[in-house]
């Protein structure tokens, strides 16, 4: 036997890494896109969009996360001459570009809000893909932590417009700079301490994962990890731990010291100790404060911020960045926005290096499932802060900017796993054949619900077994099927089906009900859209 | 002196052949894509987005246009053995590589719609881009010509949701089959004909730059154009040529037809002449045809088909390409589509190497001033067809598909042409700063504003020079400037600048006019939203 040519086929699968989305995974990503673009809209910032492609020089070295080195961009060289050009890593290197090159034509500050895809080169893992939605705003231009302020604010009425509710996040600020007089105070400042401040930064942002103990163990000789690996410690001494423990729960601090205050235990010194005590009372029912997270963010943030003040003591950048933060606190709360959305807290680190100011993270506060079967906090959904240096590299200028970014599928998984995306599939109504030299008829049919704005289509596949008919109805999710014979054709009539009532009785019915078929109706074909209208309802 | 040291710094500049899109520029695309998904939505296809990167492998050959070979992708490889990737160059190769992927998951038949950018490593030229916006649908997996029907139906009705209106556009439906009857009968139809096959097609193609002699000429001997190049022509016999003018010119001589028979000079013999008539007699007014474009399709698609099976007669390809173009006509005139939308054109030819059926092109059809100023039609803004066999490559299985692609730039300029886009920028209401301590009222107010949904910003510039914060409100394309001092804010008012009234003013007021000032006014603080909703209606 003479053996077969084998044809060598392409592999019909997406790249390593990358992914396809279907139909109500593409528009409930829209709908979330658009509620949030509305929100930054009316807030004043300008949409952007630049292009995917960017020269390597342009986009520069600023892969976001210090932690993963090797973290890279797709990148290519049309020849050998040319030059380098990538796929951008984030939208914030492209805003600098953008803003370099067309700073004499935009207003200043020139606020402006991006959203699309951008594009790793690392190893993906599950649930990390190569290519991920990105949303971010950032006012460039103005130095004022008004700026910090109002997009702290913006962030907690997006994450409200888009369907999480009040109580259910919360926005978390602190300051680089804070940080920074903190290392100072102990004495962790000079060029020769880069690999203890590291450690240090790292060990902070890892506070709700490690614990007190274990962000101290990092402080200090070190600790060994679940897995058994000893991870190495800053070896600290214990005075330089003590400060920087004490600025790490300085939040927790400000809280005792309400409570506290609440029972006149202490004195706060600046008057309302009666207001604390009445938000502190113990609520009979819960044996929490009866105040709850409406304590005035204007006493907790001057009791957090005057702890912080003590700590950062000697320290001017310090006191700078605590001057900051009062700034940011104050205007919040002139707005309404209470520590029930954005509280002041000094464990906030962000991962990025080239903050300078103020950052800020949104944390969702509810809790889930993790793939362990634990139950978490969902954590962190959106996060950003000032970077006043990133122009800095096109221009020589400093220009101050500050923004933040959304994760927009950490934020979709939050809707989804909160019930506030309707997963139910809606399909188009189905107009079956019967008879395929009506198609003509089918056709009108449809066009005449479309017009009458019902999602509609005739049958388009091999119309012989109509059962596969059916079948395809429901493998759409379609709420209704028509259906005409000839007998209905000649008596002006469709039947139709109602196929979400028929999914629930053949689940459910009895048979005497399944007899009556109450899913299946005769109606007037010049009644068939305000029919459907009501079914659809 | 010593030399100055010079820091290399890279280039602010988007990528040869790359843009940045601002403000409006990115909100009034969206608003047309998201005017166009609503459409195809409505008939029942649904969203999918695959990735922007595929690999080269799954991409193939298909490079849409056959005329420009080099035209390429943006290719990259992460290493010597790793495999080569690329960015898209439209959205139908990725959905035959999807539909092969997943179709064991997908309904048939799998209707799909999808919007995005596409890149293509082509020369830039001017208005040219590297990368640019295709918004495409497609029926995958039906061989029924219902489904081309559909697409045209879906192509008008799209055409006038996003603004076009109807007597402005015209979809023009050709059958490649016919078309292929008709080489078959000129005696080009084997494989040794390649050459003059292509120089019949892309003269054809023509057609409407070049004339009819001029589509003659390239049949022939070849013509020499504009800029004194000559075109080799496909060398045809006289015989040749007739066979292939007749097809061509069969729209014309179709009307011709129409126009005699109602005039009575010969006899359609399938009734009807009378009607013709009355819809052809001479309006006194316009002195043309009283029926105008609303001549029944029936009537003319009788006629032009009628036609087109005569020119084709020996060919069974070329029949049943006239019967597939009879069906298509026929499920369109029962759906009210008549030739005042879409018509049936022996012209269209599309130029993509792999559509095997009926093609469509969406021409607009209302004048524009060309680049050399000249007054020419604005032509094609959409076209597609069916491409049976672009799934066989992945599956061995010929998988029957029809789709269209809409050219999203053109449209929105044709849009812009009509001045269906209004380009009036509006900015947000600025509240300005006079007072810089007072940021935290300032923002209040700014707040209470949003909250009623009138998008407004405080100034975060540096506030010192008052007049740069009107500049911005300018720059800004602001209604209204918010402006409160102590002494306003003492009697807890506000000072409303009306920007549009104010500009309006200082182009036509008299001194007196100007001097009332009647584009300021003093508005209490709480009486501010319903002043503004008035001043924005």
């Amino acid at each position: 036997m003479a053996k077969k040519e084998k044809i060598r086929r392409p592999k019909a699968e997406a790249p390593k890494g990358f992914r396809d989305y279907f139909g109500a995974e593409v528009t409930e990503r829209k709908a979330m896109l658009d509620a949030i673009a509305k929100v930054y809209h009316l807030y004043g910032f300008e949409a952007l969009e630049s292009s995917a492609v960017e020269t390597v020089e342009a986009l520069g070295k600023f892969l976001p996360d210090v932690d993963r080195p090797n973290e890279g961009v797709f990148a290519w060289q049309e020849d050998e001459d040319a030059e380098w050009m990538a796929l951008r890593y984030d939208l914030t290197a492209p805003l600098a570009r953008v803003y370099a090159q067309h700073r004499n034509d935009l207003p200043t500050p020139y606020r402006r809000y991006a959203m699309g895809p951008v594009w790793r080169n690392e190893k993906p893992g599950p649930g990390r893909f190569r290519q991920f939605y990105q949303c971010d705003a950032d006012t460039v231009g103005t130095a004022s932590v008004a700026a910090d302020a109002e997009i702290c604010a913006m962030l907690a009425d997006t994450l409200e417009a888009v369907g999480i509710a009040r109580g259910d996040y919360v926005i978390r600020v602190n300051n680089r700079k804070v940080l920074n007089g903190v290392l100072e105070v102990a004495g962790l400042s000079g060029d020769d301490k880069e690999r203890e401040r590291g450690i240090v930064l790292r060990a902070i942002d890892k506070l709700d994962r490690l614990g007190v103990e274990g962000v101290r163990a990092l402080l200090g000789a070190g600790r060994k990890d679940e897995s058994g690996d000893f991870a190495d410690g800053a070896g600290l001494k214990d005075e330089q731990i003590s400060v920087i423990m004490t600025f790490v729960q300085a939040n927790e601090t400000a809280t005792r010291i309400l409570e506290k205050a609440a029972t006149d235990e202490i004195s706060l010194g600046f008057g309302g100790s009666n207001q604390i005590r009445a938000m502190y009372a113990a609520d009979p029912q819960t044996q929490r404060p009866a105040g709850g997270d409406s304590v005035s963010s204007g006493y907790r943030s001057t009791v957090t911020l005057g702890h912080l003040g003590e700590i950062v003591g000697t320290s001017i950048i310090g006191l700078e960045g605590v001057s900051e933060l009062k700034q940011i606190a104050n205007l919040l709360e002139a707005q309404g926005y209470g520590p029930d959305r954005i509280v002041i807290d000094p464990s906030v680190v962000r991962g990025l290096g080239y903050y300078t100011g103020p950052v800020y993270e949104a944390e969702l506060t509810f809790d889930v499932q993790n793939d362990k079967g634990q139950t978490v906090q969902f954590g962190s959904v959106a996060g950003g802060g000032r970077y006043d240096d990133l122009v800095t590299r096109f221009t020589g200028q400093a220009v101050p900017a500050t923004g933040v970014s959304i994760g927009v599928d950490r934020l979709l998984a939050a809707l989804t796993a909160k019930g506030r995306i309707d997963r139910t599939p809606r399909g188009p109504v189905i107009v079956t054949v019967m008879d395929r030299d009506r198609m003509a008829d089918y056709q009108s049919i449809c066009a005449d619900l479309r017009k009458a704005g019902i999602r509609a289509e005739v049958y388009l596949g091999n119309p012989k077994n109509f059962g596969n008919q059916l079948k395809y109805a429901d493998k759409r999710g379609s709420p209704a099927a028509i259906i005409q014979g000839t007998d209905e054709a000649a008596r002006g009539v469709v039947q139709v089906k109602d196929l979400i009532l028929g999914a629930k009785l053949a689940q459910e019915a009895s048979l005497e009900e399944w007899k009556e078929n109450p899913s299946q109706s005769e109606v007037a074909l010049s009644d068939l859209v305000p029919f459907l209208q009501k079914l659809l309802a």
